[in-house]
C-alpha cells in the first residue's frame, strides 16, 4: 500500500520538530526513547494494528475555497449528531451556506447565518444533547498525563478523551480540529449549524457540546477561512461584507470509487501510537538546552491521519 | 479616544464566546463575578491604567500577501534578539525572501529559506541565547492556576510568561502568536530566522529559545500563509513550489506619521486585565449546562491589543 500523500496532525510523531530547519535530515530526529513506559503495567497490543481504515460512511467532506477538508464522524461520542450532518449533507443542505462567524484563534461557525438555511430547517428539528456518552463498550486508552479539567485524559477512537473520576462516562475535548454542534442556551437545542475549534483547546467547552467528529485533513483550509471581528457581533460576517462560502458538504461513501479519498488513522490504542506518545513526553535530542518536563497535553497529540491513493482506497464498509 | 479597531486576541474577553449565534448580543454575554479574587491579598491597581501604548520602536509590522501581521517586540525576555529583528528589518533584509517551513498547528517560519538572504547574514552573526531573563526589575504578575511545565505562570508586559521556584528567572511561554528566533542544535546558533507559532502552544519549546515578540494584531493573516508538508523535509516548502512571500517587515517608527498604526495593550498588571481572568474562570452565564472547572491555563488570555485611529496615534516614544 502506497501512500500518496501522509497527513500528521498535531505533535510531534515522525518529522523533526525543532522550529530550524538546518539540521532537520533524518540523522537529527529525536531518537526513540529506549522503553517507552505509558502505563505501570505494560499495555497489550496484541491483535490492534498501528493503523485502521476510515469507513467513507463516516468520512465528511466539505468543500472550502480553499480546498477540501476532511472530518471523520464519531460513532461514540455523538451519534445521532453524526447522522444528523450525513442526513444534512446528504440533502445538500449546507451547499451555497456561509462560514458566517469566525474568530480567529476560537472558531470556525457555519451552517445557518442569519436568514439562511431557515426553510430546510424544518426538516432537522433540534436534537437531544449527547455532551458526555457512556463509557460501557468503549474503548478509553488513558494518558499517564495530569490534565486541569478532568480526572483522566486519554483517547478513544483517535479522539483526545476525558473519563470522569466514576468512570463511567467519557466525551472528545475541546482540541484543535474538533467538529460539534453550536446550540442556544437549551442544551437540547443544536440542529445543523456547526463550528470547528481553531485555536488553543477551549476545553472549559467540554462536556457543553456534542462533538461529532475531527479534521483528519485540510485544517489549513479551515484556517484560512475568512475572518469576522470579534468584537463586531461576535464573530459575525454580515452577508453584505462576503463570508466565505460552503461550497459543498459531502459524504464519501456516496462519491464515485474513483473520486472518494480515502485515509487511515492511527489507532489510539496501538503501539506505534503509544510510541509516539512517549517520544512527544521524552526529549532526549540535542537541541534541547533544557530539557522539557516528561509531559504531553491530552490536545496536544491528534492521532494521525493519512491519506491513501485512491487506486488503493477500500471499499465503503457500509456503501 | 476613538476605537477604530479593536483587537482582543486569544481569550474570552468582552465577546459573547458560546459558539452559536443566536443569543449573542449584550444581554447574553456572561456577568462579571461579584468579587474577583485573584490572589489571597488583594492586588494593589493603584496607579496602573488599564491600557498602554505600544512603543513604534517595538512595533514590528509585517507584510503578507493576506495583510500587514503587527508584533511587538519584548525588551524584556530577549533585548538582543528583538534589536536584531529592528536592525535586520531596517536594512531590508527580509523583504522578499519566504516563510519557507510552515506546518500547519506548529509554526510559519521564515526569513532564510535554502540560498535565502546567506550573503546579506554577514552583517547578522549568531546571537547568544535569551532563553531566560534575569526577574529582577521585571514586574511578573503571577496567576492563581496551576501549570503543568513550570512553577508559576503569569504575565509580564502582555506575555504569557513563566518563572522558576526560585524567583529569579523569568521567561515567555510558547503560546500561539509568539515570535521567536529558529536556531541550530547550538544554543548561541541564532541569528535572522523566526518562527511564529499557529498551533496548540508547544510549551517544550519554553526556555529552550529566544521569543522576542508576539503578534497582537493580524494573525489570521498568519493562519493564511501557505503550508508544507510536515512530512517532506519537516514542512520545508521548496522555491519551485513557490513559498508565500515575506513583501516587506518594517519597524512603525519608520513610517510617516499618516501611516503609522498605532495600538494599545491591556495592561496585565492591571485591574481589567484581572476582572478578564476572573471573568474566563468564573463562567455563571446560563448556556452552560456543566459549569466549567475554575481554571485559566496560561495561553488561553494574551494580553488584547487594540488598534486606534491613526489621527489619535501618539508620536514615537524613540523616534
Amino acid at each position: 500500500m502506497r501512500l500518496m500523500s501522509t497527513v500528521l496532525l498535531g505533535a510531534v510523531l515522525a518529522g523533526c520538530q525543532q522550529p530550524v530547519c538546518g539540521d532537520c535530515g533524518p540523522d537529527a530526529m529525536p531518537p526513540e526513547p529506549a522503553a517507552p513506559t505509558e502505563t505501570a503495567a505494560a499495555p497489550d497490543f496484541t491483535n490492534i494494528p498501528d493503523w485502521r481504515p476510515v469507513d467513507p460512511e463516516n468520512l465528511l467532506l466539505i468543500e472550502t475555497q480553499d480546498g477540501t477538508v476532511a472530518v471523520e464522524l464519531s460513532t461514540v461520542f455523538a451519534p445521532n449528531h453524526a447522522a444528523r450532518m450525513r442526513d444534512a449533507a446528504r440533502a445538500g443542505f449546507y451547499d451555497g451556506l456561509s462560514f458566517y462567524r469566525v474568530i480567529d484563534g476560537f472558531v470556525v461557525q457555519g451552517g445557518r447565518g442569519e436568514g439562511e438555511g431557515t426553510a430546510a430547517l424544518e426538516a432537522f428539528p433540534p436534537l437531544t444533547r449527547e455532551f458526555v456518552a457512556p463509557a460501557e463498550g468503549v474503548s478509553f486508552t488513558p494518558m499517564i498525563d495530569p490534565d486541569h479539567y478532568t480526572d483522566t485524559v486519554g483517547h478513544v477512537d483517535g479522539f483526545a478523551a476525558g473519563m470522569n473520576a466514576a468512570g463511567d462516562e467519557v466525551w472528545a475535548l475541546h482540541c484543535p480540529g474538533v467538529m460539534a454542534m453550536a446550540r442556544d442556551n437549551d442544551p437540547d437545542s443544536g440542529d445543523a449549524e456547526f463550528y470547528i475549534v481553531t485555536g488553543q483547546a477551549p476545553r472549559y467547552l467540554d462536556r457543553n457540546m456534542s462533538i461529532f467528529g475531527r479534521v483528519i485533513d485540510g485544517m489549513e483550509h479551515v484556517q484560512a477561512v475568512r475572518r469576522g471581528d470579534r468584537n463586531i457581533k461576535s464573530g459575525v460576517i454580515a452577508p453584505e461584507d462576503g463570508p466565505d462560502p460552503i461550497l459543498s458538504m459531502r459524504i464519501a461513501a456516496d462519491l464515485p470509487a474513483s473520486e472518494r479519498p480515502a485515509y487511515e488513522i492511527m489507532d489510539t490504542r496501538g503501539q506505534a501510537f503509544h510510541a509516539a506518545k512517549a517520544r512527544y513526553r521524552n526529549r532526549t535530542h540535542e537541541f534541547f538546552y533544557e530539557t522539557p518536563p516528561a509531559v504531553m497535553e491530552a490536545c496536544h497529540m491528534p492521532a494521525p491521519a493519512r491519506r491513501l491513493e485512491p487506486a488503493n482506497a477500500s471499499e465503503p464498509v457500509t456503501p
